[in-house]
């Protein structure tokens, strides 16, 4: 496919259902990405934060890529993280997750290791110039431990080295450096600005992203369309109401106690029990080593469901 | 082999030659571990943060455990880092490491993710079930963004889930509270406890530590297997001297400009520049997106070998 | 005065005019709220990060207030920042303030000291039941190091200690949270959620805030006010366009070389040359140990009022 | 007094002792003074973090200081905290405590603002000129969120401007790389480097540092004494053994529990609860707002002593 340039709307990163074993069960992946077809999503991305990537080996990452691909079959277009260390090692994931059909690939700055901006900008350069796809930036502090700057961002988009940014920051003052900047990108309009925020998406449409990236689509596709739908209509006061029902089902990311697992645990935890009781999903599991939802904390979940009207 | 159990000594981290076209320079590396087992060091550890890990491929790491286990032939142990985000993907590399002849695996915290305390002790439970190999906790804030604890080795060294720690935290206080409560443990002296250190070994090693990991021992092998007799000869004083000469040849790692580079590519060139110019590998190349220091970095440390007689 | 509950409108954090000798330069210091006043704010905050609280020594806290409390004549509320490490130092910063006429405070969670979310609380409480003036939480991360959580912030609002938040974490998500829970509260509609950003003001009203507190109000107090009434009006687009042309005007707090000085030394260097530029403070100096701003820099600063026409 | 060039010895940085009102008890202060001064240490260090500092009003920082130097009288050294957010702020505390009768002054490099390392230097500078006293760098990254690196404190030390340092960072690599470089500076040998671990003080020892400022040393002065003396006697295998004893007894610091109070208040609790025990202060309590032991918490310490000999 042309990928579409700029890519608007919502673009759910697909959770990675899991079997109790933990392989990636490709019937409720399938299930999954139908769930989100339904309710008019525009685009998906898989092996984001969201989809587990970090666990996931490069068999089931591959397996992944093609699944979502092959079934979407050019009908949306297909974002694929490449997440790793360096260089070297994220090229390998690119060449892989384009040979499986990937349309773009998103990708961090390096992380573990000690990066300097010169090196940042070196990492997306041969990413770039080696994946053989547009490539997204994916700013990510909380998991990579460095910002990617708003000027370091525009001066790769201006170089023609990214295609777009996927912005999990949750600095949206610095988002909007970013897209108010790239309206005088050289090709103007072309470059790509998405919020992986679940929680102030009207607030970032209405300064000007292109489109969204939020966990809770997987949940609850057809609410974070009808927001986007609301926020390109123009009706501010509608957008806000809707955004806020999303953030009260999106309380959801809290129910795992925190004296017992991590926020991931917890709300990817989350995530899948909503899933899994909404019939989408044949297992709740997470990825190893993270800690599973007490029975408890999956019924809290099922009130955020029915409290939103899910279930 | 069997693992010795503790294992002491210097086992240094060995770095990872390049070529120019940033393939694993095999004949570069038997060269290097030839160097390092000619000066006596006791265990060579593949795959470390200064074997530039975060860097290689899954096939270059293979290459390089194949090539420094099939060329050490059992004479003396090879740890390899098996180091990625999270426990599937560990495994993965850790049952890689074992195909590839390593003898024990060196295995950090998840990263990237969010983890808790409960999760990161799972993860080493799972680890140690199937690596098939003796599993080394490696604790490296600097990366990892996690401190290990130290009542959270000694309780699952107590359980037999690991066999040792490789501490790079630079808290001495917290590595000797492993070392004089490993001593308590259940079969008593099988726990090894080693420093990352390249510049408070004597201090390490007078405190209890059973053997020293120090990046600089790729350049000065013999200096660190002097300090490491001196230290176990209990002549504080001689070790004290050989410490504070290693320390100023340590100084190497800043030569690179702080504006133009980080951490990683001043300190890892600096130890590739030095091997360079000692003649044992053929190229000083640090992995993408590294940058090179520059001419004049490199006859700064040139002048760091001279000082220490090493040219 | 009876305090408004909740205060709403454009809240600037006022600079701290000071005499070459780095004394508080009185006469400037009323030139400058009377060029706010001048500009319709509908209120003030001394004392604040953008005052230089931080390096401002007690009896130097004690004229600010007083100067601003007596010029201003209860024509509209003064909240004074009571900045200090712990409770106890609080309470004499709060006390102090109250003698000199402060209308309210704001308080950060305590710094420097290792503190647990219950010590925040208690902190607040003990700070409400002895300052005898409504108290403002602070949110700087930044400073603090600490993130005040909505939860909490929620809750000691219940209780009666908050009567209001500051907030400059940058976290529009988190503050979305205060905002639409604090509706929720007992004695509803008496809770002020204020923020601190200059760049997403449009964005934060329209979830609610009730006012805004941009340091760069200094600088161009009209450009706020017309922002908060182009908001209030429910005029997305103007809003939207006058947002961004204060967003390029804020660019002057990059001016200062990152090489030589600080964020501080820059962004506080910047708003004061602006001020003395346009001829509202008598001397643009900054408090030490900030660096400050070449002429070059200055020059810059220059470069960017006349850009927005305020020069 | 003509303050010794460089400081040798104990210098235990003493605890503020409370009454139930959290009023500086001026006749426990002086008993433990006493405590301290019976046991053979070398000098005092009041208003440093584990004096509370942090937590007492400029009033009470005066009489602790007051209190401390008329008891002493000219016996022994007393350096004093400087603690506070910036220069302006800094000179007001130290010059408080000259006035007091402090001999030396304790200062951290700013905090709360965003400092750069040329700020840094030129607030030490700044401190130096108006000070009136000897200055000691006090390098406590967890409190003050930037490292002192060793060359910074060099450089300020060739230049007179630094006395000593207190090394709080717990790098033990970075303390020794100051206190071999002190041994080149001009006027060689005046510049004091002390350490403020509780932990590796045989190690600091061993590798050069003049004095050790451990807050064990309230609850047990003769052990660090001891343990000075052992390692200026050479005996290595003496001073590991006490250093060890010491290491089980500071133990004490995690008697709190985490799910209800902050580190602080564990460690500040169990030292004044272990005087408490003692006999030496009369009431244990810390102050605001920390959260004070519980009784079976305030047992454990009784445990702590009772295993070293102590009740």
């Amino acid at each position: 496919m042309t990928f579409p340039a700029p890519l608007t709307g919502v673009v759910p990163p697909v959770c990675t259902p899991l079997t109790p074993d933990r392989e990636v069960d490709v019937v409720s992946l399938v299930r999954l990405i139908d769930h989100l077809m339904d309710a008019g999503v525009h685009g998906l991305f898989v092996l984001g934060s969201t989809s587990e990537v970090a666990y996931l080996t490069d068999a089931q990452r591959r397996l992944v890529v093609e699944t979502a691909a092959g079934h979407v079959a050019g009908r949306l277009p297909v974002l694929a993280g490449a997440i790793d260390m360096t260089t070297p090692r994220v090229l390998d994931h690119a060449r892989a997750a384009r040979a499986a059909g990937a349309d773009a690939v998103v990708v961090t700055a390096p992380f573990y290791t000690r990066t300097h901006p010169a090196e940042i900008a070196r990492h997306f350069r041969l990413v770039a110039a080696g994946a053989g796809l547009p490539v997204f930036a994916y700013d990510l502090p909380a998991s990579v431990h460095t910002k990617l700057h708003s000027e370091l961002v525009l001066s790769l988009a201006a170089e023609g080295v990214l295609a777009g940014l996927k912005d999990s920051s949750g600095d949206l003052g610095s988002f909007r450096a970013v897209v108010t900047g790239a309206r005088d990108l050289p090709g103007a309009g072309g470059f790509t600005a998405l919020t992986g925020s679940e929680v102030v998406v009207d607030a970032a449409l209405a300064l000007g992203a292109h489109g969204v990236v939020p966990g809770l689509a997987n949940v609850d596709p057809a609410g974070y369309v009808r927001l986007y739908d609301l926020c390109a209509a123009g009706d501010a006061e509608g957008a806000r109401a809707e955004q806020e029902r999303l953030c009260e089902l999106f309380g959801m990311v809290g129910v795992g106690d925190p004296a017992r697992m991590g926020g991931s645990s917890s709300a990817l935890g989350a995530f899948k029990a909503a899933l899994f009781l909404r019939g989408i999903i044949a297992c709740p599991a997470t990825a190893e080593p993270q800690v599973p939802l007490s029975e408890g904390e999956v019924e809290r979940v099922g009130k955020y469901l029915a409290g939103a009207g899910l279930l």
